[in-house]
């Protein structure tokens, strides 16, 4: 007997999907000391959320099973000049709960995510993993990734709650 | 006797920037083999060009000195949920020309570029660099940034004349 992979319903997230969002971003090693989950949530995740939802180049999606939002990720389509001018579907904040993680649902989501790209005319597709990820690294080199490049940041002082 | 830094002038691009800016993506060991730097232009770097223009997250810059420009980059500002809810400003296309390269100009163009990411209140800038760009990831690293994450790419077959 084969078991199937659970099967997930990947949609774009709404405002009341965040909650689970933030649940599963802070639900990691790196991410647990960099996000707040306090309820009610803190309002700047719902700036962020507004500010993603109004810009048509930015998708962040959940994949959603027997009614719980069980993953996550945002697509940003970046236009650009390489390569004759040929767009790039970036890809960010990737999470699986827990409940679910081994059973194809970011294989599922990835294989959404990546038939997104094509839809919008994108060359590459592309993303960055913590180097200390490593079941991440191995599963973005099984669907063929090539770990090409180096992943530079540099981060700021800011204020959280001045608009960009 | 020191020798000071040439001063370049950094500004928006104009589309009459488009063929310096080719040319430059085009003089690089791996561009090289991916630009088409026939004249008139390819026309896929002219739609490239206005939907980057047209898109108030996206910033295409130049470097210029004595009125010819010798350096570019561009900056997109990408919001998303993740480290409550910052921004991050990415840093793609960087080149600086070879007649004024070792002269400072690329360090010019960074400080410019993190100057704009905190005007964005930006939390985070990031790049990826390919691996083979030994020079440059010693640049990176000498700015203060930190090669914390591997850069993965997938490419995809395009229709480049599409619209995205």
């Amino acid at each position: 007997m084969t078991t199937n992979p659970l099967t997930v319903t990947i949609r774009r997230a709404t405002r009341s999907d965040l909650p689970s969002i933030i649940a599963m971003l802070a639900d990691d090693p790196l991410g647990g000391a960099r996000e707040d989950t306090s309820n009610p949530l803190n309002s700047t995740y719902g700036a962020a959320f507004e500010a993603i939802n109004r810009d048509p180049n930015q998708l962040l999606a959940v994949g959603e099973r027997d009614g719980a939002v069980v993953a996550c990720l945002q697509i940003s389509f970046i236009p650009g000049l390489s390569r004759l001018g040929q767009w790039r579907g970036q890809i960010e904040s990737v999470r699986v709960a827990g409940s679910v993680r081994g059973d194809g649902v970011g294989q599922q989501l990835f294989e959404w995510a990546i038939t997104e790209c094509r839809r919008h005319n994108c060359g590459l597709v592309q993303l960055t993993s913590d180097k200390s990820r490593t079941d991440a690294l191995r599963f973005y080199e099984q669907l063929g990734f090539t770990a090409s490049h180096e992943g530079f940041k540099l981060s700021l002082e800011v204020t959280l709650d001045k608009p960009c």
